[in-house]
């Protein structure tokens, strides 16, 4: 019998745990989880702290239990693994008990990653918070949804924008305008906080297309959230609690800040057993999602992974490539070798009533680094037929290569529920199976009035940008 | 100089005009016409009839006026062309005023298509209807629209379902399960009319997969749309006006009948000049659109085109294809040689609160005819987070060869706005490319709870149908 130890209880370690074990009954698999929670949707946090979703239990998929009892897998949580040593095949974990030692013949390192802790005074004060932990979920939401005292909000220095609201809970702050900081946006707009987003550079969402990015922030205006554009916070002052974010340029203040500047991959612990981190600083694997040592796998926000358009390591910590890259380690280990498959960079993200994805190479340097010559192009287009009730507009930007026209990358945005994320599947498709722009100007894809015009967006994108690139410009 | 002339100024007549003008102004571009409307949205009709739409005119893309002096195109509405000589390269048209022949030095045949009539008597009766034309819908319109006097509204054989409506204007009955006739039973529902839909076979949109076609049923059967399965309708019975359906079982007292079996091909014009058509009894081009004669073009309705995944020629008469077809005929006249593109059967329909899409192949013994072991899986999946407020069930069916695991084909159905149709455009890029089930799995799609569940349903139909298909079965 053989034996496959798994560190971290989250997406990645869970999906490799569940499917090791369902092909291969035999194996013996154990599953070290520092806390308490496994695999819980980290992603639906925001939605929990706006009070959309009433239990924090229901972000969580399969609970320990279910995993202990109906999947037969051996969970530890409250363990804290603290050393990996590949000559002995063995892991140490410690628990409030003192610490166990197993043995394993395959290994996944699924440690996550951590929230970033950028250079800024004062991140230690009462009403800061990050947003990466079922426990900070809980916390922000208690902070958010506490009745407030006539006094509270009634005070005079919270804030400007106040007014702007028929009940003000106070003016709070977001340093960060990346998927978490928009989300953040709505959740806490949505519960009567004035809110004032930091962004560092010369716009939000900057993984997207600059298009997608001022429709965001255009949106984002039109919802009273005040965003602060080219901002360097420098310090979060007050005394134990936060009552001001002060940039080079101004002090706002507030009572709360929530921080999300991005993560990094937690990595401790593979370098200290010997994995090799890629260029990325991420955990480096194979195809497979092996790393440099025998028999210890890497998956999820931890690890880098090879990007479809350049095959270049790439480091892209969200969910499904979690899910995705454990579920093929467990069915490799469970004896059929399975590839992990690339990333394309995909991320959606809903802001108030808008929503927006994104695929591939966008960024112009990355792109000439990979060696093309990039072109792009960004349409408005109608959601659904003119005539149609209700609809709205989808822009578009499409990069390709100037003289092979690939497909690089896509970027949309729409209002909520016009079809930004779903359309931007067939790009993905594109952009992973190499199209052209002419290819994908060619997609027999499915029309009728309540759903796009004859030619949709992203056919009308193709369309326009095909005049510039390939073979026919 | 030379002359382009196009035959029919609908959507692939005058797609191509417009680019071939646009592409080489030094053309002339003569478009015959034989009624008054041109570059209609044929597709808004249903919601025209039902009245969320309120002028015919807001169908039409481009107003004649418009493409004479805008686009400087010579259109000639009211233009009946009687014959095409392709040894003197001219063709004849007549209109109130008598005959007039032009030369050209390119054609494109776009006649468009006809409603089928079934081998069913009393078609002729006044209240029987097709929906082919703008004058249809005018007409449909004004049936539905006009008001009921209080005697019209309390006769006692207006059939048995007007009592689950609050106010009814009358049974109604609708001929043909397929696209048209359940847009139909939408528009009619909506405006209390108690309808019943006669299919001649065993499902409805029977272009779709079985599990879409159920769950559409179900829909109708919710909406107290009365579907009478395996019915075939023998006659239109009554007076001058129709009063009743019979079928081989029944018969069912109505105030109107709408047939919506089907469309055919106008040939008769292209035969006539030696024009081949296909074996589809439409008319055969390459992959150029160009007929057997030289610089005929055919495009739209009344041709067929090669399939992306068999490459057979098949008859799909929808308004993208005929768009495309025509935009790539104007720009290979203006002098830049465009291939047409293949079609995949892609369509969509939005069927009261429900939409559908389907795509590539998805009958078995088509399947087999080109060549495939095709096998099918359906799954249920939730169209969002199950945490995220207010989704649906996304029902996907994929089809693929068992051997190559090849993705063949694919049918969607979902709650309207929960994203059956525009997820279905993946499964378009998936099916051109030649992607397999494996492939497709491993697409990087967009995941946020708002819009799927981490593995969107689509990779949920690929995890699953990927057991029994390709190399690792």
């Amino acid at each position: 019998m053989s034996t496959f130890v798994v560190v971290g209880g989250d997406a990645a370690g869970m999906s490799a745990a569940s499917k090791a074990k369902r092909d291969d009954p035999s194996l013996e698999v154990v599953v070290f989880e520092r806390g308490q929670w496994v695999s819980y949707g980290a992603c639906g946090l925001p939605y929990y702290v706006k009070g959309e979703i009433d239990s924090l239990d229901s972000l969580v998929s399969v609970t320990p239990e279910e995993f202990r009892e109906e999947r037969d897998i051996d969970l530890r949580t409250g363990h804290d693994v603290v050393d990996i040593d590949p000559d002995d095949r063995t892991v140490t974990a410690r628990n409030d008990d003192g610490e166990v030692v197993v043995e394993y013949d395959h290994l996944l390192i699924a440690t996550g990653a951590a929230a970033v802790t950028p250079p800024i005074d004062g991140l230690d004060r009462e009403g800061v918070f990050t947003l990466g932990s079922m426990s900070d979920g809980k916390e922000l939401r208690e902070y958010v949804s506490r009745a407030r005292t006539e006094e509270e909000l009634q005070q005079p220095d919270r804030g400007p924008a106040c007014q702007f609201l028929e009940t003000c809970n106070g003016p709070v702050g977001i340093v960060g305008g990346g998927y978490i900081g928009v989300e953040m946006a709505e959740a806490l707009a949505a519960n009567d906080f004035e809110v004032h987003l930091f962004q560092r550079g010369d716009r939000v969402l900057k993984q997207f297309s600059d298009a997608t990015s001022e429709r965001v922030l255009d949106h984002l205006a039109d919802q009273t959230v005040s965003v602060h554009l080219g901002a360097e916070v420098e310090s979060l002052d007050g005394g134990d609690r936060v009552e001001a974010i002060a940039t080079t340029d101004e002090r706002v203040p507030v009572d709360m800040v929530l921080v999300g500047t991005g993560v990094r991959p937690r990595t401790d612990l593979a370098e200290d057993a010997g994995v090799e981190l890629g260029e990325t600083g991420a955990i480096a694997a194979d195809a497979y999602r092996e790393t440099n040592v025998d028999d210890i796998y890497a998956a999820g926000d931890c690890a880098e992974a090879g990007h479809v358009v350049t095959d270049d390591p790439t480091y892209v910590p969200l969910a499904l490539t979690a899910n995705r890259h454990g579920r093929a380690i467990g069915q490799t280990v469970a004896g059929t070798p399975t590839e992990g498959g690339g990333v394309a960079g995909t991320a959606a993200v809903k802001a108030f009533e808008v929503e927006a994805a994104r695929t591939g190479l966008l960024d112009e340097s990355e792109a000439r680094d990979a060696g093309f010559d990039p072109v792009s192009k960004t349409i408005d287009a109608k959601s659904r037929a003119g005539y149609y009730p209700d609809g709205g507009t989808v822009t578009v930007t499409l990069t390709a290569d100037r003289d092979s026209g690939r497909v690089l990358g896509g970027s949309l945005v729409s209002e909520y529920g016009e079809g930004a994320v779903h359309r931007s599947h067939a790009l993905v498709a594109a952009v992973t199976e190499g199209a052209t722009v002419d290819d994908l100007s060619d997609y027999d894809l499915a029309y009728a009035p309540p759903f796009n015009t004859t030619w949709d967006p992203i056919l009308t994108a193709a369309k326009v940008l095909g005049k510039d690139v390939g073979p026919n410009r």
